[in-house]
């Protein structure tokens, strides 16, 4: 495979575009593998400059392969701006309004800048065996973390100290977790995005429990719903429901499939379970250098899958002031089946 | 002291706008106690409005005081579009380039954006009671933590593992660690931002120390620079200068004077002893919801500093090769001396 700068060289001259600024980190770092707060990348025909300050020359040195490293003094945006010329793409979801007219007050003339935010992004959904190696290692860690997790038991134990003691666990392990964990038992399992609360785990509730871990820049993201002895016919109906709709949709993930036929899967299950209203997020998402990057697996999205990609499938149902479950796994996109990163057991688990 | 929302709408007035469209989360927070990762605030003469979206419904209605809450089911941009009139402001510092070209899309007739980044922020740089509480509170927390690190010892020890611990005691004790701890020790602290790494900390070396912590939203920071073992005259000289350079700007921070001058101070200071061109930072900057916010205390700097400003007082000198030396308190303004919130001792500490 060509390198990460060529390839971007050739969509930027697929767009017809002279050169393109990137000043997004996440794809900085993609693109050159700098880790450091502050740096930009110049891309032309012939053009791999990386731009930084004297606080990470040293590290850029050990760490910009492909690319040549340029020191900043003082002047950022006109050191950047003198290696522009003509159409000059920049990352308009990314920079501010403010950067930009400061830029344009240095650009040198006849360069005209075009908006032209999602280019790294493109390249950066199809994982090389490198970084699929590496999501994979970030997400066996945290299945490890949720063995972990349940044996020290979830009854008794406040959602806060629950997820707390799992961030720590990932911390300990060399890792840190790649969003803040959620752990929501009972009536806030109804809540998708409930932060944990000072709220103890009580017995035969259902516990949602979400959670990933970052190692060495690329992120894992998973799901799991537990019951803490048995939670009820109710519940295991849902529990039921979720998790046929899950298994539907991992059976339709496979590269040339729209997203929103992915997702579609998954929401006539739960329609015809009677809970079509009670799902109210979108399938999944990209994971990499980000937790949610592209592509998107929902009824909005115009995303196909492209073997290599990595996605969630994260269906839930939600019944206010009742329950709630979701069961996540993290799978690659594959010409045939997907494979699944998620090494832990989908029925329904009874823990203490 | 009147609300935040009527000292921000005083503001919006006095610069000629009619609305002010507000962003930036930690501006969002500022005004309305808002904790989640999606909010965005109107104000205008008569209007405090804040709009969220459903999965926040509820933790606005328990956060937020003062402000209208709207819950946007679908089109963001357009339900805050629908809400302005006028020559409308928006943070042009925050806002990308996209997000502004999407609004103009939906705004009503007669609505003018117009670049007007800075406002909260300006509102920000001087404290209330309450928020000098929580600041005094995790530079407490942290002065604990600088303690239980040095008791633990820091020779033979690698850089990574002195720092990783602190960062989970700031976690034990129910706050997190309001930026990566630096832990750097020889000729590391040479480096001023450098990452703590594998190399085990020797006898006799300079240890520079650069921590703090957030609790209730609120950061500290503070450093400190240890020696494990006598590390010789030129150290000692080296750290002599900076402690004086540091007591002499400290003297000097009172409301009225010039962020430029009490930068000067202690560059002065520093130029005489010989090491001018190893001082090569800024001198301070103000900390509150964010670890570096306005005002800043350097020689580019405009601010005039304020009573109830809580800003830092960090010299340095950095020696290729050899060492590093930084020492740094958090302190507040006022008409008189400075209160200052870091309770460590300055004198330079021998540890093991």
């Amino acid at each position: 495979m060509s390198s990460r700068g060529d390839r971007l060289a050739a969509l930027v001259a697929e767009s017809e575009l002279d050169f393109l600024l990137v000043t997004n980190l996440v794809n900085v770092r993609y693109l050159t593998g700098f880790t450091g707060t502050n740096g930009a990348c110049v891309c032309g025909p012939e053009a791999r400059i990386f731009l930084t300050d004297f606080r990470y020359t040293q590290r850029a040195k050990e760490e910009v392969d492909g690319w040549d490293v340029v020191t900043v003094a003082d002047d950022w945006l006109g050191e950047i701006a003198e290696r522009l010329a003509g159409k000059t793409g920049f990352e308009d979801d990314h920079m501010s309004v403010r950067t930009l007219e400061r830029l344009k007050g240095k650009l040198p003339e006849g360069v005209e800048p075009v908006a032209a935010g999602g280019k790294v992004e493109q390249l950066r959904r199809v994982k090389d065996e490198r970084e699929l190696q590496a999501i994979a290692a970030a997400s066996k860690l945290a299945d490890e973390v949720w063995a972990w997790s349940l044996e020290r038991g979830l009854a008794g134990r406040t959602e806060r100290d629950v997820a707390g003691a799992a961030e720590a666990r990932i911390r300990e392990l060399g890792a840190k977790p790649s969003f803040p964990a959620i752990v929501a038992a009972g009536p806030n399992g109804a809540l998708p995005h409930a932060e944990p609360g000072e709220r103890e785990i009580g017995r035969g509730e259902l516990v949602v429990f979400d959670m990933g871990a970052e190692l060495d820049g690329y992120c894992s993201d998973g799901t799991r719903t537990f019951a803490t002895g048995e939670p009820g016919e109710h519940a295991r109906e849902v529990y039921g429901l979720v998790q046929a709709a899950q298994a539907a949709a991992l059976e339709e993930v496979t590269a040339g499939v729209a997203g929103e036929a992915v997702d579609a899967v998954a929401r006539k299950a739960i329609e015809a379970g009677g809970h079509g209203d009670r799902f109210g997020h979108g399938l999944g998402h990209g994971v990499g250098l980000e937790v949610h990057e592209a592509p998107r697996l929902s009824h909005r999205s115009e995303d196909v899958l492209m073997s290599g990609e990595v996605v969630t499938v994260e269906p839930g149902v939600y019944l206010p002031e009742e329950l709630g479950v979701r069961i996540e796994d993290l799978v690659v996109v594959t010409e045939g089946r997907c494979r699944n990163l998620s090494g832990l057991p989908k029925d329904l688990q009874i823990v203490e």
